[in-house]
């Protein structure tokens, strides 16, 4: 994608804009300058008069929404084993699949999910797994930004070790950075229960190397917590900071199952944290202790996790189970309340992945910003958008989306991506993988 | 609303059926009869032929969602007040604006939420409220199906109740069975903390004088439970009990606070329970011990309660909270799997009603059915629509409604209503309130 036919300054009047930055919404103007915000405000500047502009009548302007942890081309295994005990699902129906998985399953596997998470206003995600070439190529295609990582589990040969390793640093080497800057790389150990500690250790040195951010998944259940004691005598956090995975800037998905302990050491670490609501209750791995970490400060952000565990992309919708779920479950209404929830899902999803300037409509930041359509009864009354976003709103709502300045989804039509060939050919990867 | 203009017998052609009464789904042909489904099933029967039809590619038909327990004239306060400690809450927000509700205002409040229903998917919903003439006026409108109950607040002086109770009373008989037979009533006192036992009673006994079911609020907060025991010396299971409630066809709202004697009570009595995730998160009442009702047999249907404690009124949602959140909480993936979450929207909602021939496809059953647009990235690929309806559908998915036969939404757009004015009058309602 280039910006040509794209003006580079223009201007969005008459808008309703719900900043994340600030209590409440800022009615007025916002100003686009090439790929990033130059100005919010309700007053117009006198100078944006001849500006190119859109009418923002009728709609409410958001920050681009932030998923920070799932497996996009997993979404080729959505419905295709539910309601399941987690090992049963995982050997008899995601691994086998997994184990088939071609390199263009995850092509269409993942642009199948960049259709979704567009569509319902997400602008960046993470993606952690394999073929990633594949996945950054449908990033690239599609204007998104995305947070590419090669998600290695070490269950295996030194040799295939040294391979995954290898392909995870080549990977890095030939990604980051790339598409204007719309792809960065972490690096991803699956976790701690997949990954030898040396292996582990391994990861941490590239990290270092190549001046990269890690990411893995940490303590989802209760089993794999017990067992990381019986193998290495440490729970998961101390035993991830004893390999020197905090010395680089981190961030874990789940962490469902801590300790006031280890809360503390996330905090003193500045580990962020991605909350994965909807995966958790799903897969039945219990309820994160969000309030407690918010409490000590550590950043916490959302992500969908894979489709087959969810079973959608939609962010809106972890916005409000995160809401939701720790006021049910705490027996406090205070808990983890709407604005808090919009941060998750904007600022604290960008600080996760370790982006600057992004997740908030301010002047300096980067223009990744969605619209919902708000002519519709469950945006009335006009109280407080803030509440309706996070628990009135679904994905559906959003009609129009920009990343970097550029409008990729207009009128709810992806206006990079040919959306019914991507539906198209992901349901017959999916008869593909069923027949071999 | 007649039926002018609407062939009586006509048929769905190429469609996708979650009838909802067995697994899986049917792929064919769906034949309605005037107000009633008289065929379903793979093959077309042969004198079908020449029947009025349409196209039923690209849809996935589902029976329409009952949504067994709220207040719709709260929508007039949606996000008016939220993350906030009940009592407060109830006492700074919501009581001294519902004192100000003029019959207007529950005229546009409702005639808002019924557009809101509509559109996602509800055909058939309990109200419990006051000047339920002017939600029955609504109903009427809008060609929706509705349990319409008088609530009734009894901690007032003995004239007040009087009144109270013969508005109830009038209200049935002037209005259970219109509307050809989709409007129905229920008897509703409010709640046993907010009804003296006398005062009950006397509903107990205008119902089977009336031969209406019961409905109340039951056991939503630990505080309530606490409180019915220091003044009655019993919980309100057995308290409800001893002045004969059970003895009418009987549905409680809520109860998240209950015992294993008062769960196997429920059952012998054969209650319904209208369960309210959202409602119950959101206001941080607990989680109701759903799996252990549902093996006792009970028949717990799904309620949004009103959008001022949800905030919205998409029976999708509830449906997959009632699906995730009683894993999470359970540590049991297989709790409350996506077969029952839909069964608990659809089937045992109308039994929770006391509606028959109602909540599934089938032949026989009434022609209240929904369809949705299923050419979208989050329903694919097709495995499990099930799976997809509960786990990855949103209530925006839905394109069209029918009631009685009667298609009332069409692309998204009510054919019985004028949407804009609803509102406009809704939000002028809402600004009314806070100027007076």
């Amino acid at each position: 994608m280039t910006t040509t036919n794209h003006p580079t300054k223009w201007i969005v009047r008459n808008g309703v804009f719900a900043t994340g930055e600030r209590e409440g919404v800022v009615r007025g103007c916002m100003i686009v300058d090439g790929d990033t915000i130059a100005y919010i405000g309700t007053e117009e500047p006198e100078d944006a008069r001849d500006l190119p502009s859109i009418d923002g009548k009728g709609l409410l302007f958001m920050p681009g929404l932030v998923n920070s942890h799932g497996h996009t081309a997993m979404s080729l295994l959505r419905g295709y084993g539910d309601d399941m005990v987690l090992q049963e699902w995982l050997q008899t129906k995601m691994w086998p699949m997994e184990a088939k998985f071609t390199s263009d399953d995850v092509y269409w596997g993942s642009s199948l999910s960049i259709v979704e998470m567009l569509k319902s206003g997400t602008t960046t995600f993470l993606d952690m797994y394999d073929h990633m070439d594949r996945v950054a190529e449908a990033v690239v295609q599609s204007g998104m930004r995305a947070s590419l990582t090669r998600g290695v589990i070490g269950l295996c040969s030194q040799q295939e070790q040294d391979d995954k390793l290898n392909d995870a640093i080549s990977f890095a080497k030939n990604w980051h950075g790339q598409a204007d800057g719309r792809i960065t790389v972490m690096m991803s150990p699956h976790a701690p229960y997949t990954c030898p500690p040396a292996f582990i250790e391994r990861f941490v040195q590239a990290a270092h190397d190549l001046d990269l951010p890690l990411h893995t998944h940490m303590s989802e259940t209760a089993a794999e917590v017990e067992q990381n004691v019986r193998e290495y005598g440490l729970r998961p956090v101390a035993h991830l900071e004893k390999l020197g995975f905090f010395s680089r800037p981190s961030m874990v998905a789940h962490a469902v199952h801590l300790t006031d302990e280890e809360i503390a050491m996330l905090a003193a670490n500045r580990v962020a944290v991605s909350h994965n609501p909807g995966s958790n209750l799903k897969l039945a791995s219990g309820v994160a202790k969000v309030p407690q970490l918010l409490k000590a400060g550590v950043v916490v952000s959302l992500g969908t996790d894979g489709a087959a565990s969810n079973n959608n992309l939609d962010m809106f919708e972890e916005m409000r189970l995160a809401a939701l779920i720790h006021k049910g479950v705490s027996g406090d209404p205070t808990a983890v309340p709407a604005a808090e929830a919009l941060r998750m899902a904007t600022l604290h999803g960008a600080q996760s992945l370790y982006l600057d300037n992004l997740g908030t409509l301010e002047a300096g930041m980067k223009a990744d910003f969605v619209a919902l359509d708000i002519e519709q009864a469950h945006f009335l009354p006009r109280t407080d958008y803030v509440s309706h976003l996070v628990y009135s709103a679904a994905g559906q709502d959003v009609r129009h989306v920009w990343v970097d300045g550029i409008q990729i989804v207009k009128n709810r039509e992806c206006l990079t991506l040919d959306e019914e060939k991507i539906r198209f050919e992901a349901q017959s990867a999916f008869e593909g993988l069923l027949a071999r």
